[in-house]
């Protein structure tokens, strides 16, 4: 039976081979929320960079920028790190450049795996239906913050699990523990994150309207995947 | 309020500050278990250490030593792994060197915090006790398995949390995991972790008496605290 493992966050990668793995990369609150929903609205690329000068480079070759930093917009670049930026029929067909805190990191250490796909809440089922077609082992890694694990990409991490526990054995404890999560949480999930960190960092940022959003269920059939050094768009 | 940390595994003891934090570690099956037990029963101290050259170097000075590797009894030792061992008269006043797979490396990994105590199902009230007279903030470290998370150990830190949360604040996600989790077990704990990792573990080697014990609550009275390269028993 194939398994499937999470890793809890990047610095945690050392202790797992990717090799012959497709790696999930989740970064629900918000950047590959954001990712998936660009690619449902026509985006073209998101090139996911490590720092904000390599973004502001790209930007002055034409890309479209998105920085954040600290859950905040960094000054400067026109996409903010909120999915209704990506809302917009201006970003049909554009090439995006992007920074984040957790998740542009997570998705370029993860280079080196058989496939590295963008996950979130809103492509779980895309997720989940196109694994089940693939011969390989699954690891989702969960972006965290600054290492440290989170509570919203665990549960992530556990519903995809749950959705593919027929197909898939659990590798390790924190596939269970993801597991286990998400089913303790998954009737009422922003009350069960009410006391999470990340949710009270963005609630001080007043972005309740994007936690609401990013935790919506099977929004958009579109899974980004990693070709080189950008992401593009496949159907699930 | 003060506040309690939880360290999933020593792999991320890199995020954590512990200059002004009581360290608890955990390694519930079994390293911690059986040095609570061994003070229950009168040892006169334990030393931690990291390779079994220096439990052996110990031995030839006169200490009872234990080594277990991978979950199995190292040869050449008097002293095994199960806490049973150590309900034995012949230890009363003994001093012991012991090294395992990961719990004695979170101990000494944990000096530079205010105190490091060992903890376990066993001692959890007195250990819940002790620390509400304290002022300092408290990080769980679970000593996991070569790095990865487990089950057991994150279990006991949801228990400890769950016995201060009236005096202490989560300090991250992973404090609200590790409650969540022992919340949802709590009532059938080896029920709850009949699919882990390590119980499979423990289970292949015939050691499910151990199991059973491990995860008896407030079964003792005294908590192991170190005291420069050893551990000795102080009434909680």
């Amino acid at each position: 039976m194939k398994q499937i493992d999470v890793c809890f966050t990047p610095d945690l990668l050392h202790l797992h081979t990717i090799e012959n793995t497709i790696v999930v990369v989740a970064d629900v609150f918000r950047a590959t929320s954001c990712m998936v929903t660009a690619f449902a609205y026509g985006v073209k690329s998101i090139t996911p960079v490590a720092t904000i000068d390599e973004c502001r480079l790209l930007q002055e070759r034409g890309y479209m920028a998105a920085a954040e930093r600290n859950a905040r917009k960094v000054e400067g670049f026109e996409l903010d790190n909120s999915p209704f930026t990506y809302m917009n029929e201006q970003i049909r067909g554009a090439d995006i450049a992007m920074t984040t805190t957790n998740g542009t990191l997570a998705i370029t250490r993860s280079r080196g795996a058989v496939k590295v796909l963008v996950g979130s809440f809103l492509n779980l089922d895309a997720i989940a239906n196109f694994l089940k077609t693939e011969p390989y082992d699954v690891m989702v890694l969960c972006a965290g913050w600054k290492g440290r694990v989170n509570l919203e990409d665990t549960l992530f991490a556990g519903a995809l699990v749950d959705r593919l526990k027929d197909n898939y054995a659990m590798a390790e404890d924190s596939a269970i523990m993801a597991w286990r999560l998400y089913g303790q949480g998954k009737d009422n999930l922003i009350g069960y994150m009410s006391n999470a960190s990340h949710i009270r960092r963005l609630q001080r940022l007043g972005i309740q309207k994007d936690i609401t959003y990013c935790l919506q269920h099977d929004l958009y059939d579109v899974i980004p995947v990693l070709r080189g050094n950008a992401l593009v768009g496949m159907e699930g």
